[in-house]
């Protein structure tokens, strides 16, 4: 019947209203743990996984056949309600009928395993594709560049934020001879000494360059040659927000004073600042948000300073915080120069301003350049958000699990505090990194799939289809929690 | 049909045989072109594009749902013989059979829509899934970490490099807290001085990290800040080799004295070299091969200065060359002590020694660490590779193509020289640039879809399923283009 339902195009948006329910009535009611979690069987698959590779990050084996909507379950027969969905990357759940219908169409199965160089020989609905799905969820900006993750979609995108910045410099003048020589081998004046000024605590990938402004965890870091790129401090606002407007409002002095001293340090060290990069909300670094006011404000210092503003919405970005993209938020007097995106939007890529968009062919570019197969699966999930309208109900549910864990946080104010967030991407914090860890795992005992963040924080990070009702589990386990932490 | 005899999987192995034919049946008998290339429909496609990105590296716009075998269909009805074959990443060619059927299986379905983060909630069957695909390839190395193209691949194995050579610096100790705090800011010790030692002329990705390693040509770096890491010159042999016996070693002694002197230098300079990276044939940089002598010495050197050897096998790795991985043709003493892959492997990543394994989990971490989804492309390709014995057939037309480019060579000795190559990994200079690129040009009118490389090389990167008829439309071609550059 689903594969009647989602090949009829005609019927499709009116269709996907039912596909909902179908996903809901197919999930448990509720969690479920029937072992110790890793069970006997993720153990056993654990200690196999670890004759081929370093498995101290992995939780448990899932049963992705099994699992459905927002329950992950696992091969010991869990059933845990998924507040993480993969590090934030699964919007419409597991298993939603809609994605499986997706590849049951003989032309979207040549798409994905003809998969083409796409800067070469791209295929004949590609362009289409482009703009009926990527660019009609643009953030106001023109140009596009499809990748495959995160932080090559950082990488590239400094890379344009360097071209135009030594293309500015540069005038109409052609590359020196000097400039093409040097540059493959390394050194200025071909490959300059420029930076990219990034925040303390800001995650932006794991590739040197992307690593050079990521500045979350020692353990991400240690090791490894960086580039010297100045980091200014990211806001550390004190909670309720209401209560402390104007220490806040200072914070965002502190903070944007250094990024205009960072700039000019920089500048006088022969390495200016092209781009500042900067997410919405820091994820993973604590989930720490910043003020729409100093936003509004780091963009003009860009502007005043020709230096480029990059938002990466590589977790914010696709629906969790409310709006499709977190910096809408934020009111801006015009987009940013390039957001990039990953994760939800299953392929990798950024929008960008015109401007960025290198004069010539080769400069930014590699052998796949995204993978119109993620591309397929985006329309799917793009076009179940709009007609279920999954941006409301993240609203909605975002809002009646704040409520609720404020109330709870008042409740427990000694353990836990600053709940804070937009949308369904949430956060508060625990004491200690210690009680952090103890409360995520007796959440896991309850059924409850969450992860942490930052030092000491419990991040949500839950699909696009967690309701109310799921919210409610999530937070009668969380209240118990504390209940029986604080007897 | 197609879809009983590959969903009964007790028969798949035997039916493969019929698979082939089946291919070889469907594929058209030769080339034609019947309008300009780019067409008008490609022309109308990338006029569309260029609103959207920078298209200058198009060549035409392909319909993938008619492309078939070893022939790449495009928009305007041209049929093109495709002996680059998307940058040499398609091994079976355009809609084999047994691919189409990789997902007609609900479960495969059910990978494919529910990408996990690997390395934290794998899926029940992702270490069968390694060991029996990945591990049964595996150039005799105990680990492996997957991730998702080629320069990611190169920037995490460097990762691992720089991680076990500071882990046998530091010894039994833990991370100082000075460590712990400078890696966080980009500062040594805890983001040390240390480089990777790369080759002119190599090419190794476009990422920050992984581009301080490329220096094939100059559109690829200008502009872009850079490490500064040693680059030693890659052997240019003359050619025929046979003639050129004692010259030939005489370059390999020269290039390797600059790598021993390199790694001296760059200890002195604080910037210790903790891996060298190389391609067992420079690709991009102009399908520049070095003996197999070469890469043994290489190999005693790092040895003898305790640095890591990278053989990256992004572009030979898979089996163009006639074995699965090129550096099997080398006769190493013992394995490298990474390879890296991606292209034809479909998804990326690298086989690695135990000692390069990080004992820490989320050193070398990312969200979705590779894609199942890729593998069970890759796990058809193989199984269909070894059923119908490829490595064999690209042996034997590698042969049959080689020796004609020689005989081809002879005939037009002013206007093209050097072929080399293994497998049907093949190049032959011409002259100069401009001669080049106008032969590609009269190739592709003559419904040859093919690549240059370097300066002013041809390279040939068919698909292992491309058979001596094939090759003779090739060669016939070629020879043409020469009459008629020669009148």
């Amino acid at each position: 019947m689903l594969n009647t339902v989602a090949r009829n195009s005609k019927n499709l948006k009116t269709k996907y209203g039912n596909l909902r329910n179908i996903v809901s009535l197919a999930e448990p009611k509720q969690p479920k743990v029937v072992t110790d979690i890793p069970g006997p069987r993720s153990k056993e698959l654990l200690s196999r996984l670890r004759n081929i590779q370093q498995t101290g990050s992995v939780q448990l084996f899932a049963d992705y056949e099994k699992s459905i909507g927002n329950y992950l379950i696992d091969v010991d027969g869990n059933i845990l309600l998924d507040t993480y969905t993969q590090i934030s990357s699964v919007p419409l759940g597991y298993n939603h009928p809609a994605l499986l219908n997706t590849f049951k169409n003989e032309k979207n199965i040549k798409t994905l395993i003809n998969r083409p160089a796409l800067g070469v020989f791209p295929g004949e609905n590609w362009p289409e594709k482009l703009e009926s799905i990527l660019q009609k969820v643009s953030p106001g900006l023109p140009n596009l560049t499809t990748m495959m993750c995160g932080s090559c979609s950082n990488e590239n995108a400094y890379k344009n934020m360097f071209i135009a910045y030594q293309t500015k410099r540069r005038g109409e003048n052609d590359f020196s001879k000097e400039e093409l020589e040097s540059s493959l081998i390394n050194t200025p004046p071909g490959a300059p000494r420029l930076s990219i000024l990034s925040f303390k605590n800001a995650f932006h990938g794991r590739t040197l360059g992307a690593l050079s402004t990521t500045h979350s965890k020692a353990i991400h870091k240690l090791d490894f040659p960086s580039f010297d790129w100045p980091i200014a401090d990211f806001p550390k606002y004190q909670y309720p927000l209401h209560q402390h407007v104007a220490e806040n409002s200072k914070e965002d002095d502190r903070c944007l004073e250094q990024v205009e001293d960072l700039i000019e340090k920089y500048k006088k060290l022969n390495n200016s600042v092209a781009g500042v990069v900067i997410e919405p909300i820091q994820s993973e670094g604590g989930d720490n948000e910043a003020s729409p006011e100093f936003f509004q404000r780091l963009q003009k210092i860009c502007k005043s300073n020709e230096v480029y503003l990059l938002i990466d919405e590589v977790q914010t970005g696709g629906g969790p915080t409310g709006k499709f993209w977190c910096h809408e938020h934020f009111n801006l007097e015009s987009s940013p120069d390039v957001v990039t995106f990953s994760k939800k939007m299953q392929l990798g890529g950024y929008f960008h301003t015109k401007e960025l968009s290198p004069k010539l062919p080769y400069r930014v570019f590699n052998t796949w350049m995204g993978d119109p197969g993620k591309l397929l699966m985006l329309e799917t999930i793009i076009n179940v958000a709009n007609d279920q309208n999954l941006l409301k109900n993240v609203r909605e549910t975002g809002d009646h699990l704040k409520k609720n864990l404020i109330e709870i946080e008042s409740e427990f104010s000694h353990l836990i505090n600053s709940t804070r967030g937009r949308g369904t991407f949430l956060a508060i914090n625990a004491k200690t990194t210690q009680l952090r860890d103890h409360i995520l795992d007796k959440l896991k005992q309850r059924g409850i799939q969450s992860g942490g963040c930052g030092d000491n924080a419990i991040r949500l990070r839950p699909a696009l289809i967690f309701e109310t009702k799921h919210a409610d589990i999530f937070l009668d386990s969380f209240r118990n929690v504390l209940i029986e932490l604080n007897k």
